[in-house]
């Protein structure tokens, strides 16, 4: 199945929760510090109780290079305990010239078999044409970022009168050729995605911010309802999968999803 | 040794080049795919016939990762083949918020010991700074790039009358306060050195495009030379590296190399 469609039967049942497998190993249960491979054994676990409201998984690459092969051996183990219906997510913003992206998108897409990436567009086109030659993956480019440094670069204004975030969606809606592209944007502050939501045109959205970074759940949904735009998914990470630091984990993270699951429902009827 | 005065001591006896180790398997010898790691083999030969003239040695991460697991192994190996008094670069053009970023710098730095690294900076300065924290590195932030995309977004004006890589610049300038940033600078164009050679001050500045790409050797070393800047690094990878396919390729990389550092030290003595 072609990673657009994979979501798009999640989002039309109302599913919209990306769980981020940031996993730290300081902060997981230390009773699981015994087994083997303790990042893998919270995954395995966290992925069981979240995939019945999990629209995607997304897999942030730091916390698995920080322990290099072994981190890698990591990621394999816990690509396959994801359900084969569930989109997978590499944030590992990537960007390149192309001869060199063109062996990251293969590394991604053809080694790992995920079915959508997370890209820097700072290089411009090139960098990410190999990535959007993949006609069955989709591509989430980074526009606007939910960090306090999104101000220094991507909140400047260009002379087109447009600030480059602005500028780089109109991009990534002209690169769009294969219906493969997805924007990141983040949810941190809910005015500024009203001011842009119209931009988005039929591109996925890709919303870190909410939870930790302060960004609120309910305007979020409330905005792409009022627009009769289904085609987000909200990033949720720390804020969910760190819920509790017992033997009990899972189902209290079983519980905040549930949560989580009801109030995106509440609005987005 | 801190990387910048390793940097130092190569520069100052007029060695300013870096050898990219992009190593593609399709490209390298067939007589080295008889053995166990033919990537590793290549690399080790192409350092032990280069170790003379090169500053630094640039890893570009893509051809590694695209092997996954084993690739990281190959990554360790050549690390450590590579003499101690020789600037290592990860190539690996990293970013994103600032708790992850912290991550992919431990990964770099702590895990894979790299004296520096590669760094996109669109998300601006809290996805930077975990890398900047690192005293003892060097931190090379995307300027400007080699690559034809890099009108895209890079070269856009902004309303402040700069184009958006020299506003880059400017940035990594303020933002080098443990004197531990430099930049990419693409030398594709030599006017565009000449333009903006004033504004790197005291940044390292590690030079794409020369060879492959197009970039004049000759002209980009005459731009520093003139400008009595030092502090440079040229990078050249596929245009040396593949010099040869047959089982003498050491020699004649060694030689290649050889004509590289003449070139240099003819134009700047």
């Amino acid at each position: 199945m072609i990673a657009l469609e994979k979501l798009s039967k999640k989002t039309v049942m109302c599913l919209h929760i990306c769980v981020g497998l940031d996993t730290d190993i300081k902060k997981i249960p230390q009773h699981l510090l015994n087994s083997i491979d303790p990042i893998f054994e919270f995954n395995k676990i966290i992925i069981e109780k979240t995939a019945s409201y999990a629209c995607a998984y997304k897999m942030n690459f730091a916390f698995y290079e920080k322990n290099g092969a072994k981190g890698i051996e990591t990621l394999y183990k816990t690509i396959e305990q994801i359900p084969s219906d569930i989109l997978t997510i590499a944030d590992a913003k990537r960007g390149d010239i192309g001869n060199t992206s063109e062996l990251y998108a293969q590394s991604i897409f053809d080694h790992f078999h995920f079915d959508s990436v997370t890209l820097h567009p700072y290089m411009g086109f090139d960098s990410l044409s190999p990535f959007l030659n993949y006609k069955d993956k989709i591509n989430f480019i980074l526009a606007l970022t939910s960090n306090s440094g999104s101000v220094d670069f991507e909140k400047q204004k260009l002379t087109n009168g447009k600030f480059l975030y602005q500028f780089v969606i109109e991009k990534v809606n002209e690169w769009n050729a294969n219906l493969n592209c997805g924007i990141v944007f983040g949810a941190t502050n809910s005015q500024e995605l009203k001011d842009n939501i119209t931009s988005f045109k039929s591109l996925p959205v890709l919303l870190p911010g909410v939870g930790t970074q302060g960004g609120s759940l309910e305007e979020t949904v409330q905005t792409f309802t009022e627009h009769k735009n289904n085609n987000y998914l909200i990033n949720v990470s720390r804020a969910l999968i760190y819920t509790d630091n017992t033997s009990k984990f899972g189902d209290l993270v079983n519980q905040s999803i549930k949560r989580l699951d009801r109030v995106i429902r509440s609005i987005d009827q």
